[in-house]
């Protein structure tokens, strides 16, 4: 079924392994503006455009700094990737606990690098820092994967808000296009607010069920399934296979009533087993079909110039928000103002206003 | 079908019309911190609880005011107020131009008037400023309802942040909640942001489709569908009956493969003609449902709790964004940034950064 030799189409714009091309001479301008600080980012920036993935890894660690010189750092070294960046598609995966997405990320992600691909893998939980349980965490869960010379596994930086996490997600899917990776996948957990943050970084939204109708579903959040631009029935294997296909039928209809998306795309659902390596290509060539269209359209170019505007607003509201919420005096009285309002002892707008004044 | 005789049991909690209670010594307390301004808010308070259309629109008009001695005096009359708040069930209604939400929401209105219910019917538009068409400005378009003393209709404050609309249309609820209204609408588009606010404002949502599978929904945003507990098919009559009956049971099945919902409700597909006022009823009934089930289980509460908890942090984020993108060096920076953005000619987040360095 899903036969390496027979998918020689790229699935991006960039066929083939990307070659690290000449450095631009326009990235060392940018540098040197810093020149304290400009061997060290150029020696990342150099590293990153050879494809080596311990200094990749050492500049997304520069990105997740919250340090104010490696904020600036790093501001430095995604302009200087900014050039080289952009020639991947990105992919959006998500799905409950238990649906299998690391599983399905390894096979898939095997099979993308068996025909060519460089594949980086990110992912975005905001609750990592809190619970340790970080998805991705774990690397020998995608013990193929992680050793797999053209795949790089990234666990979600961990802590802070949402949107300080996001954010930090977006920027590395920059370093890792620059260092030559012609697919990144951003992983979430699907039942809080991080698949909007990476539906909106993503060209292309995978959502990943179990068979039974809607019981796959239970917990993830109301919503994702109307974003999504294929659903995959996981683990349609063995006894399963037919219960798979039953909800196939019965999804592939009920997508049909969905609000259509402004890409002239009709959502997809395909059945998928990791475990007995079924159903990959189906997806690789569906994920082609989409990239067809959506460029042919210009859909593609479109939704990423808006991300990218969308991306900028985010950062001024995070830096905004979180200067806020991390003073002090505001983390403070924050939880003892929520218990107020919960209770109905203070309305949110007199709470609001309190806590406002506090600065 | 739909007979007004039999339709006697409650919406909400407080049965018939809320009769204006003596006015609790609380909220003069609240008041007295602001002797200056206390006889206009008092007055303003006094007028709301007899039931004073003209005094709760002067009110509202109050809240959506941006000028700061306003804003001060809309606080006091808030907490005022609050303690006579709550006792309404708050219905989001949304669907695309087209669709009939006036001439819905003045038969159904009618019905619920009809019963013994007093209405308000609020808007949120942010795109209301821009465009001067805001969806309720014209009062004509629902001229029964607008005559009804039962009734009370306010349009869409008009231009600001979505967050800022969406604030003064929560505490507008709040206000028209003092005065005795036991169920209050809140309309929406349907196309872009603002349903998300409406859904976290409101203890039901209502989407109001077309027949047709699918063609009804054009346009409107991804996500909607999935977040509504009712789907109601509107101009169900003449020729359409029998493909509103069809779409109905499509819709229906689609429903069931839905990630379920925290309320422990399933989502219910109604049919219904604001032309021959039939489906009314039956909507009515359903909505009472949904409040016994999730007064029941206590959804109902803990969803209000998290509201309030919600539009604490919106408040106080739309507060300090809104400060900043007001600033008129940002205004006047943001557009040629943003173009920037969109053409790439910068990334995201140094042009963020630059914003940010403008302060």
């Amino acid at each position: 079924m899903d036969s390496p030799k027979n998918s020689n189409s790229a699935l991006i714009v960039n066929k083939g392994i990307a070659q690290p091309p000449a450095i631009n001479p326009r990235a060392f301008q940018i540098l040197k503006k810093r020149p304290e600080k400009s061997l060290s980012t150029t020696a990342l920036l150099e590293g990153i455009r050879n494809g080596s993935t311990p200094l990749l890894a050492q500049a997304i660690t520069l990105v997740e700094s919250t340090l104010e010189k490696d904020r600036e750092k790093a501001g430095d070294l995604i302009s200087a990737c900014l050039p080289y960046s952009g020639n991947s598609i990105r992919i959006g995966i998500t799905g409950v606990p238990g649906v299998g997405k690391s599983t399905f990320i390894e096979t898939f992600g095997k099979h993308l690098t068996s025909v060519g691909h460089k594949l980086a893998v990110l992912a975005i939980d905001p609750s990592s820092g809190k619970t340790k349980g970080s998805i991705l965490g774990d690397k020998t869960r995608m013990e193929t994967l992680a050793n797999d010379p053209r795949a790089f596994i990234r666990p979600s930086p961990s802590g802070g808000s949402l949107g300080g996490v996001a954010r930090k997600t977006r920027e590395s899917v920059i370093l890792c296009e620059a260092a030559g990776f012609d697919t990144v996948f951003i992983e979430t957990v699907g039942v809080g607010q991080s698949e909007t943050a990476v539906h909106s970084m993503t060209d292309f939204f995978l959502l990943l069920m179990l068979t039974g109708a809607g019981d796959g579903l239970q917990g993830i959040k109301r919503g994702i399934m109307e974003m999504s631009d294929l659903l995959v029935i996981h683990k349609a294997d063995g006894s399963n296979i037919e219960k798979a296909m039953q909800a196939k039928v019965l999804y592939q209809g009920a997508l049909q009533l969905f609000p259509s998306s402004p890409s002239g795309w009709t959502p997809t659902v395909l059945t998928a087993s990791s475990l007995e390596n079924t159903g990959m290509e189906k997806i690789y060539t569906t994920i082609q079909e989409y990239m067809q269209l959506t460029k042919g359209n210009k859909f593609f170019y479109k939704q990423r110039a808006e991300q990218s505007v969308h991306w900028m607003r985010e950062s001024v509201d995070d830096h905004l928000l979180t200067r806020f919420y991390n003073n002090p005096r505001i983390k403070n009285a924050l939880p003892e103002m929520e218990k107020k309002v919960r209770e109905g002892k203070t309305d949110s707008f007199s709470a609001a206003s309190e806590l406002l004044k506090l600065l």
